[in-house]
C-alpha cells in the first residue's frame, strides 16, 4: 500500500517530536507535518534541529512540507492524525485530548507517544474515546522501526486498523498490544533483561562492558533475526519449542530460581546501592555514546536483517 | 595475532561438536582436527554432516587437516586442545577428565563445552584441576561469535589467558565470566526475557509471533550494536545511566514490580498449564523453522554490525 496523503499535527517538539516528524516527512511523500510546542523559540529550533533527524533524506524537501503553528488550534484543524509527545502527566494529557477532540476534523486519529500512560486514563474526559490510540515508539523511531499500538477497550476497531496500515504503508512495523498493561511489551521485555545484568554484575559474575559483549555478541543478532519464542522453537530441531522445554527446562527453571534468589539477596530494587557503582561502571566505559554512529550501524543492521 | 598451529581433540560429534570443529578448520589454517565419538559410524557421518557447518569454506582443504580417532587415546595423545561436548552429566565429565589427563600432552588446555556443569565440579578427579575451563557457545559456534570462558578457582590464569588468546586470534569474541554461576550469563540473561515473554503471552497481552517481532524490531537491532547497558546510558544524554535511572527508574521499578506480580500470579514456571498453549501458538506459527536462512542473515547482520 502507497503511503496516503494526510496533514500530521505533531504535538510536544522534543526529541521525539522531532523524530517522529522526520519520520513521516521522510517515509510519507504525501505527508504534510504541522509541529505545535509552547516552546518560545520553536520555529528557530525546529529549523537548527529538524535536520539532524533527517539523514539520507532531501532535507529541503522535506522542510518544505512542515509548518510551525502558534496555537493547538492552528496545529490541529486540518489534520488527519494528532500526534502527541507532551510531558509524562496524566492530568495534561487528559486535559489536552479534551481540548484537542474540539478542534480537530471529526474523523482525525489521536495517538499518544507515551511509554505508561494508558489511552483509557488519557482519554477519560473525551467525549469520543473511540479515537485515542497509544503509539508507543522504540527510540529513536526515525531509526527503530517497531511501533507498540495499544488501543483502550473504548478505542475502535476502526481506528486501530487504520493506525496499523498507516504504519506498515511507511514500512515500519506495528505490533498491537492486546491489553493495557504496565510497561507495555517491549520496556517490560527490556526492563526484565536489564534486572537480571544488573543482578550479575552487582554480584561479581561479570563487569557492564563484558556484559554488553555478551549480549551484543549473542542474543542481539539472534533476536534481530528470529525472536525469542521462534529462536527456542528452532533450537528444538523438529519437535520444535515443546521438544526444547522437555530437554532444557530444567535448565530453564534452575536460571529463573537462580535469578529470584539473587535478586533477592542483592537487593536489586531501583536506587540500592548497586546503582550507583553500576552507573559509575558504565560511565567509565563509554563517556558520552556516540548515538549518530549507533544509529547508522543500527540502519545498517536492520536492512542487513530485512535482505 | 594469527592464529596459531595446534591440534585440537573434538571429543563428542553431536551438533556443537562438529560446529566447532568447523569453526576451528574454518578461522584457523594453521590447525589440524581431531574428532572422537563412540558412535559406531562415526567415520560416514562426519563426512555426510561437517560440510553443513562448513559454509563459505573450502570444503575440501577443510576436510584435509581432519581426521577421525577411534579411541579416546588416540584422540587426544598430540592435542594441543581438548575440547568436550559429551553428554551434560557430571560423572561422565568427572571420569572423561581424569582419563583425559593421563593421555593428553602436560601442556595440553582443556575446554568443556558444557551449558551448567562447572569445572569445579568436572575437575574433580582430576590430579591438576588447573587445566580446565569452560568454554560455553552461544549456538550455534561456527556462526555466533560469542564464547563464555568460565574458570573454577582452580584454573590457572595462564590457562585462561591462552584461551582468551586462541579465540581471539580466531576473531571470535570470549567474555571471561569471573564466577561460576547457574546458568552463565548469556543463558541468565535470555532466560530472564523468556520468562517475561511466557508471562505476557499467557496474559494474553500480545501473542507469540507478534512477541517476537516486538524483538526483531526493536532491542534485538538496538543490542546488536549497543548491549542494555551502553544502551540506557546513551538513553540518558549527557549525564548517562545516572540519569537515565534517575528519570526513568520509576518506570522501570514499576515493571519489575508488575512483572513479579504477574509471574506469581499466573504461576510461570516450567511445566505449568501456560506452556502447552505457548508451545502450540509458537508451532501454528512457524512449523520447522529454516535454521541455514537463519543463519545466513545472521551473518549479514553481524558483518552490518561489524563494519
Amino acid at each position: 500500500m502507497a503511503a496516503p496523503s494526510v496533514n500530521v499535527a505533531v504535538i510536544g517538539a522534543g526529541t521525539i517530536g522531532l523524530s517522529f516528524a522526520a519520520l513521516h516527512l521522510a517515509k510519507n511523500p504525501h505527508c504534510n507535518v504541522t509541529i505545535y510546542d509552547t516552546r518560545s523559540d520553536l520555529s528557530k529550533y525546529v529549523d537548527d534541529k529538524l535536520c539532524e533527524y533527517l539523514v539520507d533524506a532531501d532535507i529541503e524537501e522535506c522542510k518544505s512540507r512542515m509548518q510551525i503553528a502558534d496555537s493547538l488550534a492552528g496545529a490541529v484543524e486540518t489534520a488527519n492524525i494528532v500526534q502527541e509527545q507532551g510531558p509524562e502527566n496524566a492530568d495534561f494529557k487528559r486535559t489536552t485530548w479534551a481540548q484537542i477532540e474540539q478542534l480537530a476534523p471529526q474523523d482525525a486519529l489521536f495517538w499518544s507517544s507515551t511509554s505508561g500512560i494508558p489511552a483509557s486514563e488519557q482519554s477519560k474526559d473525551m467525549e469520543n474515546q473511540s479515537r485515542l490510540v497509544v503509539v508507543h515508539p522504540y527510540n529513536p523511531p526515525h531509526i527503530m522501526p517497531l511501533l507498540e499500538v495499544v488501543p483502550s477497550l473504548a478505542t475502535s476497531q476502526e481506528n486501530i486498523d487504520r493506525t496499523l496500515e498507516y504504519w506498515r504503508s511507511l514500512g515500519r512495523i506495528p505490533v498491537l498490544i492486546r491489553k493495557e498493561c504496565t510497561g507495555f511489551v517491549a520496556n517490560r521485555l527490556a526492563f526484565a533483561l536489564f534486572r537480571e545484568a544488573c543482578s550479575l554484575v552487582a554480584q561479581g559474575v561479570v563487569g557492564v562492558e563484558d556484559l554488553d559483549s555478551v549480549v551484543e555478541a549473542s542474543m542481539g543478532p539472534r533476536w534481530t533475526v528470529a525472536g525469542p519464542f521462534k529462536s527456542y522453537h528452532a533450537g528444538g530441531g523438529e519437535g520444535g519449542l515443546t521438544s526444547f522445554m522437555n530437554k532444557i527446562g530444567g535448565t530453564v527453571q534452575e536460571c529463573w530460581n537462580a535469578s529470584d534468589k539473587d535478586i533477592e539477596a542483592g537487593n536489586i530494587g531501583v536506587g540500592k546501592p548497586w546503582q550507583e557503582d553500576i552507573c559509575r561502571q558504565t560511565d567509565e566505559a563509554y563517556g558520552v555514546v556516540d548515538t549518530a554512529q549507533r544509529d547508522k550501524k543500527t540502519k545498517a543492521v536492520l536492512k542487513a536483517a530485512s535482505e
